[in-house]
């Protein structure tokens, strides 16, 4: 469960990445790549969210002013997203991109790559390669005795080898793939052939929130768990600022980070004598604006609440439209159904 | 990834456990004990979902007869969950119960669960061993040698053993714990020690649908991805529907069992020019209602959008204010943004 320290260390503005640093959690915009402003403003949610590393598409040249502007003004480090034309990859690293993203089999051919490569290295930033299933080059993909995670793994390693033969190092690699045990085998593979370079984990086109979540966890979970990781993005069909809740909410729950209280709330049964769905989730948004690291329990019965949420920093378990507010196991006072979340909003302002 | 066949198979009702039968899918109650319509109402709601067990607690022995009357009329089995009170269970046993659900470390001592051992033996029905931080026995609490997960799988042993002992072989296991960690520590001790012994696995108190959702993927989504757990039930604060929709994601995600439509869906970036977001949401929320296990596809753009999904057996890759709709990568036809969602599930219609 600890993050890979044989990976190399390289730096996204100030952000470090592998090398035994955090898995860093990023996101991308969605906001229109011609508007600086509202680009601006999206970063400022996510950076409130807790969001490290910005990635920004530029699908055409005319985004480039934007793109320096977005740069130039943004509290985080930006990559810039190229498909297709190596020039704006180029101009991008001229004009303050904190890393590149490109995927090489689209970006016209080594001669564009070299170029490409060349501009990164004058400006010091690393570059990520992102390979995927669409645009694996043929001879790869017609190859019958491989399967598609090692035929990922394997057009992955061919890039990077090329990369570090033109006396490039700051690679970082990702072999996202929509199919989450093709994702998992696809990395295992990578972490066994590239150990010292960086990943950046993902499950591709997850899909909205409810299976975007689960799929995104499951994946990402099973290679975190494993050490697997040095950056990630959990890519949701819905506002980005989920994304980077749901980053932290899984490196939570793994033990690896920790921001923001955790919520410990018992599924409902038939021995439940208060709305606790109700009040779980109103207690979930107040805890929305907390950045405390809190273990906060919310239980439905009075018999088995206090001793089962021993170890909450603070918590509530109810009984018939009454709630006992309770701090590390020892109760501290008894208040109607209706007083319970200000009553434990008020104990963790407390804390 | 396969399901554990090394287990002993036992059957809840006609829903077979372990010895390579897939995870079944389970969820609990939580509706008033003492109401059985609404408690077969929700066992109703759940089925449709994709529920294979149901758990229902019994608080009180005032309870039994709406137990029964379940029992009776419920299209599916119903587990009896039952805490402190040995009599419970036994009634249980012997008034319907398709598999009890006891945690012998409060049922009132050996001769008590010697009764309870006897009642299930003579109705021929399985015992779910459910072991928690909450209840260890003080000697084994008291343990500096050992750490929670090992404490944990040490408890569910040592009942194992006592339940072989006097003859009754026909028992699941579950150690959940709320920490995501100690979940996945102790379910792989049990694997390793009770090998033959089918598990029924969980994250406990996972909390709301987001932190829930997280929390029990990556936590059961490593196990299940090592091949163990023969049941589970992943716990949300949230309508049990929920619970059960859950588990048929997590399931279908991994590539265990499938039910229903998987949705592939971008995460939106700057080059979107349209609402994908929303159109997703209603895709996803009409797909609620199919069952076929179909993959489709909603793209944000058109250049990528039918290559990235190809294996998608029906999709739309939206452009400027239009959407084409495609099928296995071939193009159906174009429609105008408004009418995306109608001709996609029109085409899903046809299939």
């Amino acid at each position: 469960m600890k993050p890979n320290e044989q990976t190399r260390r390289l730096m996204v503005g100030g952000v470090p990445l592998g090398g035994g640093a955090p898995c860093a959690v990023q996101s991308m915009l969605n906001t229109p790549a011609d508007d600086a402003q509202t680009n601006l403003d999206q970063i400022e949610r996510l950076a409130d969210a807790g969001c490290e590393i910005i990635r920004m598409a530029i699908p055409q040249r005319s985004c480039l002013d934007t793109f320096q502007a977005v740069c130039e003004a943004s509290p985080l480090p930006v990559v810039a997203d190229v498909h297709f034309d190596a020039e704006i990859a180029i101009q991008a690293a001229r004009r303050g991109a904190a890393k590149l993203r490109i995927n090489p089999g689209n970006i016209g051919g080594p001669a564009k790559t070299d170029a490409v490569i060349d501009a990164a290295g004058e400006a010091g930033i690393p570059i990520r390669i992102g390979v995927n299933a669409g645009s694996l080059d043929d001879a790869l993909k017609a190859r019958t005795d491989l399967t598609l995670p090692q035929k990922l793994a394997a057009s992955a390693e061919e890039y990077v080898g090329y990369f570090h033969a033109r006396g490039f190092d700051d690679v970082v690699v990702s072999t996202k793939a929509s199919d989450v045990p093709t994702t998992i085998a696809a990395y295992r593979l990578l972490a066994e052939k590239l150990p010292s370079t960086p990943l950046h984990i993902g499950v591709t086109e997850a899909g909205t929130l409810f299976q975007g979540l689960v799929k995104s966890a499951s994946g990402l979970g099973v290679l975190l768990e494993q050490g697997i990781g040095d950056t990630m993005r959990i890519s949701l069909t819905d506002d980005p600022v989920q994304e980077v809740r749901a980053c932290w909410t899984l490196l939570a729950a793994l033990g690896l980070r920790r921001r923001g209280p955790e919520i410990v709330s018992c599924p409902t049964c038939g021995r439940c004598k208060v709305d606790l769905i109700g009040l779980a989730r109103a207690v979930d948004d107040c805890l929305q604006a907390v950045h405390k690291p809190l273990k906060v329990a919310v239980m439905g019965c009075v018999v088995n609440g206090p001793g089962e949420a021993a170890d909450a920093d603070i918590g509530v378990a109810c009984g018939d439209g009454v709630g006992v507010i309770f701090k590390q196991g020892e109760t501290l006072r008894k208040v109607d159904e209706t007083a319970i979340v200000d009553a434990l909003m008020e104990e963790i302002g407390k804390l």
